[in-house]
């Protein structure tokens, strides 16, 4: 059994943080918990864009408990005015005695901003605790804040000698069923699912979010450089979610006419032969996308990797050995002569999930690196 | 704390058993423990072919003790007269009250007629106590008494991309150093180590056991159809340990006169332009190795997949993504149209060491399944 410290309420603020995560657009996730005298007095999280925040609603149901209470909060409250009124300014309304904090606000327009106002109010603010939780669960939010654009993670599905299909293109199945769940699990929690155009023309997938209860379903983009998307895949018509491409200048007009009579928003990225991916970010994130699970294939794995946009990898490896040289592979990109050279991982996790295995980490740039170490 | 119970004892006798694996040849590794009134009177383990078996140390050690007692052996005493006199004969002869047995010995001369001499002479018998842990323990033993074939584990290090090297074929250092030391602990385990000749004409190994106490060397064996490793080649006069080269008949007998009186063996396998896997086994077995650990590369990997010739494969992961569809990958073979045709491994293991992660199983030949389903 668990001792009741700050530990004990602000793990429950994060897990009603985490339920809520896939559905605040490019908001954070937060939870708050209000405790009185060894009372639970009030819990809330925030829902939606342009909704309360999450101490509004705790300090709402505390009512006139909220005075000399402890407030559990996963993010700095901020402190100024956005799309609703500053929750700092609340808190000191309601005059609670002591707030315990997660983490600080990324956020340039609250940084620290929030902390100080409560303790020039002669609050006790206590910031750090479940702080590296509290981080990893705005981990998308908090690239896109600080930069603009979405955070980018690569899920790929495939054998013990990586490879995504067999050398005829057959892929059904690789990952077992428990680990398709968790993929859509995944869909769920980010905003934007994007593949290659290839995918579409070899699978005619629905890319949405499948789970034994509801789900919400990312905007599909399709990265087509030529616009050989077929009229008939089924997201042009299916209506499940939003359809965006991204292609090039270069694209036919015509093609783009119709596509975007099917309902499609055509984004052109960059006027080369090849999508210019760091431009397609760049507008998905204006458009406001915070966060792009990439489901393949190869090509556009490979690509993504080699231009760096990659901010988290997560692969699930089936117990299986394909074979074939020209069997597309996990990652598709011209490689780095020097193995020193790499890709490499940190902050590995290992998830055994029945007999398929689940590694993600976040990539680190050997290269980049290098060049640091040069200056 | 455990309860002490016959699992306690056993424990003990297969840990005992285990610290010998390697040291055997083409024995089993057992270990036997003997208690009487409650208190441990004597113990045992086989340590090398030719000298006395893990019960005839352990009742030895017992003297007077021995009668009435109860015997602990992780294997089936045997009742033939082999290089030693049969120890079932031995536990009776000592008038032993309980003979505590982890699984029945697979060799056809014993099977089961040792257990039965025990129970014959009214000497009490338990068999199966920690039964998996004790056939794991001895599966090459196993392999190798009912077939005359060496036990085959492949052992890959890897990408996540599943390459053994970067597109220029560089691979120092894909493995964390923990994972190679496993891979040292692998080679003293098993009686013969075999690479391709590429292995050998790109890196120069030494192929030895190097770990941070004194270990066991396997015979280093090379396939190499067409003779073609350098006569400066390390593992040829370094003397760590014996090398053998598997070649074919076809295979220059001027160069192969050369490497004999370098003090190689050429074990001439098939009259075709390559090594005929299947026979190289055949006379590994003859020559008494009972376990091979294959060191690759990727060809030799792939080719001994495609003959179904691999009972267990390790494969390292280490956290990098090196790219390059010219890179080679860990198994290099035709490979499969169908993915449900693909190899799979069952009884799957997975083990993080430090960053890199550790994938073992019992690989599954779907073709042959199919195949066993017609009939």
């Amino acid at each position: 059994m668990k001792a009741i410290d700050d530990d004990y309420y602000m793990t429950l603020a994060l897990d009603m943080a985490e339920r809520a995560l896939g559905q605040t657009e490019t908001n954070p996730v937060v939870g708050a918990v209000v405790v009185k005298e060894g009372t639970l007095v009030g819990l809330g999280t925030h829902l939606q864009r342009g909704t309360p925040h999450a101490e509004v609603h705790a300090l709402n149901m505390a009512g006139s408990q909220a005075e000399g209470s402890t407030v559990y909060v996963t993010l700095e409250p901020c402190s100024h005015h956005g799309l609703t009124p500053p929750c700092a300014e609340r808190l000191v309304l309601e005059k609670v005695a002591r707030v315990v904090i997660a983490c600080e606000d990324p956020n340039p327009l609250v940084a620290g901003k929030g902390i100080e106002l409560l303790r020039t109010a002669g609050i006790e603010v206590k910031v750090g605790v479940l702080r590296d939780r509290a981080l990893k669960l705005n981990r998308r939010f908090i690239k896109f804040i600080t930069s603009g654009l979405p955070y980018v993670t690569i899920k790929s599905a495939s054998t013990l000698d990586g490879k995504l299909a067999s050398r005829s293109g057959d892929s059904k199945w690789i990952s077992n069923e428990k680990a398709r769940e968790i993929v859509h699990t995944m869909r769920h929690r980010h905003q934007a699912i994007m593949v290659g155009v290839s995918t579409i023309v070899a699978d005619n997938p629905q890319l949405s979010t499948r789970l034994t209860v509801p789900g919400l379903s990312p905007v599909r983009v399709i990265a087509d450089s030529t616009l050989r998307i077929p009229e008939t895949a089924q997201i042009l018509h299916d209506g499940i979610a939003p359809t965006w491409i991204v292609t090039t200048e270069q694209a036919d007009p015509d093609k783009a006419e119709r596509l975007t009579e099917l309902g499609v928003e055509i984004l052109r990225c960059g006027s080369g032969p090849q999508v210019d991916l760091n431009e397609a970010l760049v507008q998905l994130g204006q458009r406001g996308i915070s966060s792009v699970l990439v489901e393949g294939g190869g090509r556009l794995n490979g690509s993504l990797l080699e231009r760096q946009l990659v901010d988290e990898i997560v692969i699930f490896f089936a117990p299986k050995i394909v074979g074939g040289s020209e069997a597309p592979g996990s990652f598709s990109f011209a490689g780095f002569d020097l193995m020193r050279d790499a890709v490499s991982l940190r902050d590995m996790e290992v998830e055994q999930i029945g007999d398929n295995v689940c590694i993600r980490g976040i990539p680190v740039w050997a290269q980049a690196e290098v060049r640091e170490e040069d200056h």
